[in-house]
């Protein structure tokens, strides 16, 4: 096994998060004044799988950084019971790296006829996403050949985040050192990734937890431990692992944790000492006081705010699932039963 | 082991509902002409644990009856992150049995100083979030003394039912039968029951499935799994299961599915197609001609709407979760690592 997709796609985040720092803020910006014109009140994302990550990051970007409350839609409510809600002053995000599954595309073409504002985010400017929606931002991330996302990830973090600095009508300085900082990670930290991967050999499942923008990191890291490795990996924010699920956690269970230096990162402490005190084995990506508390981890590079540390904080989860799925015999080029584009009705 | 408060509560569900059914309708409809006057163009749902899932089932019942765009809130944004969102024209709707949890009332508070008409739906009319929301509908689900709910999940499903219905301005007919269907449930299928214990006595862990309004359904059997029996229970939509997860099913691999005769049902056809080709081991509540498919599962009373299968969905499955912590020798009154409130912050 040698993940050649993978192993490349992962090692090309640097440059192609380089290219979107390039090429992207005059292209938000055009699609940020035409949001600007229509002055959304609310806003919808509408995504599956790792996009639907990525969505869950847009949502606390747009809740936090503009005050507009947003919501994940549930595409089957327009797509399977036929609901047609007044979309009037709503932005509908759409994010799909092939821009191809066609129950995005109904919702969004729903969406549209119902009054919203339509953005499609995509890897693919000709897909029927694209071409559906109103608006759209290309992700730049160039073709993806792996099955499981890790660059086109990253790229639509980066890209929503770029998009709501220029609705925002802010410089985006605060991601300019992304580039070099993702480049560190996808080399170095051998030692922490070794000590994951002995942890995770033999194991069949485990917990994976954020909280706030790092829930969305949970969530994706979680996506690719099942996705390469068939691990059970379930993925909690930090407060709902405490109402109902830290009752699975029983000595040496073990859970990755993606804990930022920032308000998310502060409100995770709590919940970390319930996981020691059940005997978790935790394995900690972030905050470097953090990262020394646990077993293992990967402290990340200081001086980025929590706002843009899920870019960060998925480098070395992604190389986690990699390294564990070679380590047990696993081609996370080829993943059974997947293929790349999921089409869902 | 005798599970007695959970065995109690389990039983006692007809009658709640049957009591919600005599007494919530003039409360909801006073609730809701608060609520029409206000006319609000979103709804925001605040909720964790169960009465997440009942939000979830809320966000359809507003996104499909009343065409209102909804959104499920992230406390954090407001707590952690201090958002100030502008939430004129926004419902926001925080459940909760206890109504105890701070980082609900804080958000709860926020809310409403940001402009949103606020509704608790709680179990404890003088709790601290009953008394911050300015409407407030009690679930009369009685005294819970079981640390995993079952009776209050369902009376949260019905109260919102009813509310929704209210606010609509028509009579919620279509419930008029549910303690009836529901008592039904609570006994018989002992064969069914037994047949999914044996299956999932060794497993540590399974996936739980449905699509659209039945997705609430797998979240909270995931949850009653995993709190009772401590197995990893992953619910997935039946759309996101196909974006990834399915790598995971391996021959023999436990899936339980919710599948209710109507449009959700119809789209998980083509995903029980996928989890048989890939062997899995498929118990199924819901339609019967699903359930006869599959290699076990109880077949529910016909004559009910999707919109409504919910409360009768997750009845058989608490049931499945308490006998399976028994015959596995967990006791379900007192969950490891859990107390009956969970304060987040």
């Amino acid at each position: 096994m040698t993940a050649t997709h993978m192993t490349r796609e992962l090692a090309e985040q640097p440059r192609v998060l380089a290219r979107i720092l390039s090429a992207t803020p005059p292209l938000a910006a055009e699609v940020a004044a035409h949001i600007r014109a229509a002055n959304p009140r609310f806003v919808l994302f509408a995504a599956r799988g790792a996009s639907d990550h990525a969505a869950l990051y847009g949502k606390y970007l747009t809740e936090v950084l503009l005050g507009k409350p947003t919501g994940l839609a549930s595409p089957s409510t327009m797509t399977a019971y036929g609901a047609r809600p007044d979309l009037g002053d709503v932005l509908f995000v759409a994010v799909s790296q092939s821009g191809a599954s066609p129950d995005l595309v109904e919702s969004t073409a729903t969406a549209r006829d119902c009054g919203a504002l339509t953005l499609a985010v995509t890897n693919a400017a000709t897909s029927p996403l694209a071409t559906t929606a109103e608006l759209h931002l290309d992700m730049l991330a160039g073709p993806e050949l792996a099955v499981t996302a890790t660059k086109t990830y990253t790229a639509e973090l980066l890209t929503l985040y770029l998009l709501v600095a220029a609705w925002r009508g802010v410089e985006p300085t605060a991601v300019a050192g992304l580039p070099d900082a993702v480049g560190e990670l996808v080399t170095g930290h051998e030692d922490a990734l070794d000590s994951g991967v002995s942890a995770l050999l033999h194991a069949h499942r485990l917990f994976v937890t954020g909280r706030g923008y790092s829930y969305a990191t949970a969530l994706e890291a979680a996506l690719k431990l099942m996705e390469t490795c068939y691990l059970s990996a379930q993925a909690f924010s930090g407060a709902d692992l405490l109402h109902g699920p830290l009752a699975v956690v029983e000595p040496g269970f073990p859970v990755v944790a993606a804990v930022a230096a920032g308000p998310g990162g502060r409100a995770m402490r709590p919940v970390l000492a319930r996981l020691a005190d059940r005997g978790a084995s935790l394995f900690v990506v972030g905050d470097p006081a953090a990262v020394s508390d646990a077993a293992a981890g990967v402290p990340l590079p200081i001086g980025f705010g929590e706002d843009v540390s899920p870019i960060l904080e998925i480098v070395p989860l992604q190389r986690l699932a990699l390294q564990l799925a070679l380590a047990r015999g696993a081609d996370p080029d080829a993943p059974r039963g997947l293929s790349k584009v999921t089409e869902t009705f």
